[in-house]
């Protein structure tokens, strides 16, 4: 639908709706319905695919949401190519979506490529809406008087978990295979910070998220993000100037801990609010509707001040916990996760390309030694973690550890940055999203294993 | 998140991404984040908007959705910018938001602009599965056993009330304003088919959906739709060619009755594979993702043959209606439909200029006039509709002709190809605008008055 501003330049403004404009890559209005198309299918893919993998994964008696990673793979860049996104050399002609919207509608190759861009742009947001619901259901899942219990375990966990990756990564690249300094601080650096998505879910599905290991694991990855945007600033600011950049780091250091600690204060107050704004409220959505726009909204002011729009998601979630209609809001906040959260994962696992895999490639060589070792380094300087909690006798020491092995995002911004500023070469660079890809797709067999020993003890 | 093709291309291929590329004017890879935070900031607004908008007109006693139609005018192009969308002579230097995110992160033109595009676009393809997502719930809340019994009634309330206003308004244009033949076949054909969304969810909330009249007006609106695509199909061929493409209007006749006859038929043999499939998957979402991965696809094929989306969502929710676990279904889409249907309202409303009404501006005059003569036609024209239905004695026949009476996007479709060909001029083309948004806007109080006179009898 459409209005102009006035009457007067009507003409012109629909006349350049409706004819094609050369400038734009982005698709024009003539296109939107063709966009929509491809949205549909897309989510049609995204569903059936991680259904399938979902249940196949539970009737194997894996965590569901390893069968959905794997359902991603299929139907992504590595083998079926039905969801492909416009990166690298990937074009509109080497999705099979794209070709099936070409073959419906007979589109120039410019406006396929706007279509194409388009539905990508959509999907990833429909993709991070997922992972920002996803976090306001952990954080409503999780205890804040439990989190607060093991605050100071998850500090030290965080702070281990960054720290002993870094070291190892970056004095290994050094020592070992005498890589200068500079790069070897950025893959280093792209070991620290863990991806809460992948562990959190897996945690909910094992019943194990309310456990103290699971608010350990939480609570330490949340930290651990916020560590992680610390040294990416850092790290960035290095690679730039040669310098540091002493302010920033300060101005992160210090608008986290306001946001986090301030967000919680602040939300004993708000608790109150939000009851007496819900009980007021006589129209559809009357608590659904007020909850999100509550974590819509702190995702925004994370994301402004620079940190994770999932940090915010994740304190709005701990902030409402503590309401009265926190039976209710979990209840209506299920089926939007049900909708929104497996085009996260579906997504994420879609843009793996597995084939950096493939050791028969002579130019795949370099990459997978340096990738061997930084995966080895990922893992153990994440699993040890785990015993340095303290006070808490007979606790799964192996899974904590295990818990904060998947990297993710961050880890990518990392090899992004340093590419883009010459800080990394090719092999590095690859070493590194293959680390990135085996410790997502380790970590919840894994995560399975370490608990279910722990069971059966 | 982002993987390469291969190890082989990478630094060329993670370097252009994290660079900006020229020619792009949707958002890159570096500007993704911030695209997040623009759909953030603006699904708050939709949500603090329709909110307060539908309980205030609750606290008025009128439908709440004409709430949030005018709260989405108030945040929209007519009055707070806050949410604007890149039509016309819009830019982002217009938008509100647009301007929060400039002083957040100090953006340039270039990227403000693919900003705003990706942002804007992003909350379009939500407000289109919004208008998916209604159309299946009314689907679901229709009893297909009703509809099959006022079938012939809703055929007739359609054919009506596409003739009736397409003689009167193009035989009006002619001979009192002497308009030509062919823009006034044009707007003629513009003020054919009736928008669906507004009148069902008035509908609704009136509780009248499941009543005769209710269910008469829902299948006429229905029906209405494809006759309007055919209209429209008719009507670009004579503008473009002069002559009728028969070819193309028979397809539509025929995928259009095949479609929904199709689908009702095949429904019932469906309904029970549903049914199968439902009862044999153990993990989160067993219902609602199997039904709406159903509901995506129906609105894939029926915009894949060039029908609308939300006939193929509508069928989808028929078929489903009829199945053992429609309770479940109902309980779960609701949280869904809370989510996704305000940002449909709130982005019509918002994109809905009604500066286009000042009489002061001398410009608007000669396009009010028409307009006037436009909307009275608009509304004569579907009002006697009611009068048709035969068979149904005491019907509200009132309610049903002025349930018909809101236009959409079909007349605003009309306006723009009518414009891009050359066969409308700019008053001709402002009052089809002005008709689709006084009909939008009359119809939710004329709907509820009608209804409210036929209680007190």
């Amino acid at each position: 639908m459409l209005f102009p501003l006035a009457i007067d330049p009507l003409v012109s403004q629909l006349s350049s709706y409706f004819s094609r404009l050369p400038l734009l890559t982005a698709a024009t209005e003539v296109d939107a319905p063709i966009v929509l198309t491809g949205v549909l299918l897309s989510l049609v893919v995204i569903y059936v695919a991680s259904k399938l993998g979902g249940e196949l994964s539970k009737r194997l008696d894996l965590p569901p949401v390893l069968g959905e990673l794997i359902a991603g793979v299929v139907v992504g860049v590595s083998a079926l190519h039905l969801l492909i996104f416009p990166e690298g050399s990937l074009q509109a002609s080497d999705s099979v979506i794209m070709n099936i919207l070409q073959r419906i509608d007979h589109l120039s190759p410019a406006s396929l490529t706007g279509i194409f861009q388009s539905q990508s742009e959509a999907i990833s947001i429909l993709a991070e809406l997922g992972v920002i619901v996803l976090l306001f259901e952990i954080g409503l899942e999780s205890d804040l008087q439990q989190l607060k219990a093991v605050g100071a375990q998850a500090v030290t966990v965080a702070c281990v978990g960054v720290a002993a990756p870094f070291v190892a990564g970056t004095g290994g690249l050094m020592w070992l295979f005498h890589v200068p300094a500079i790069p070897a601080i950025f893959a280093g650096a792209a070991l620290t910070a863990t991806s809460i998505g992948i562990t959190a879910k897996v945690l909910s599905e094992l019943g194990q998220l309310k456990s103290t290991e699971g608010q350990i694991i939480v609570g330490a990855a949340v930290i651990d993000d916020v560590l992680g945007i610390l040294v990416l600033a850092v790290v960035a600011s290095l690679a730039k100037t040669g310098t540091i950049d002493i302010v920033n780091v300060v101005y992160l250091i210090i608008s986290a801990t306001v946001f986090l600690i301030g967000s919680i204060l602040l939300g004993s107050f708000f608790n109150q609010s939000f009851v007496a704004i819900v009980q007021k409220l006589q129209t559809r959505g009357n608590i659904v509707i007020p909850a999100l726009a509550f974590a819509f909204f702190m995702a925004f002011l994370a994301n402004a001040i620079h940190l994770e729009a999932i940090l915010g998601a994740f304190a709005a979630g701990l902030v409402l916990d503590e309401t009265d209609q926190r039976k209710e809001l979990d209840e209506q906040v299920k089926p939007i996760a049900d909708l929104l959260v497996p085009i996260f994962f579906v997504t994420v696992a879609a843009k793996a390309d597995l084939t950096v895999f493939n050791p028969m490639v002579p130019e795949n060589i370099p990459g997978l030694t340096i990738a061997a070792f930084l995966v080895a380094v990922a893992i153990v300087g994440k699993v040890i973690t785990g015993w340095v909690v303290f006070g808490q006798p007979g606790i799964n020491r192996l899974a904590i550890g295990i818990g904060m092995i998947p990297r993710g995002e961050v880890g990518l911004v990392f090899a992004g940055i340093g590419l883009a500023s010459g800080a990394l070469d090719k092999p590095l660079a690859a070493a590194m999203i293959i680390m990135v890809i085996l410790t997502t797709f380790l970590a919840p067999p894994f995560l399975r294993f370490a608990f279910g020993t722990a069971e059966s003890e």
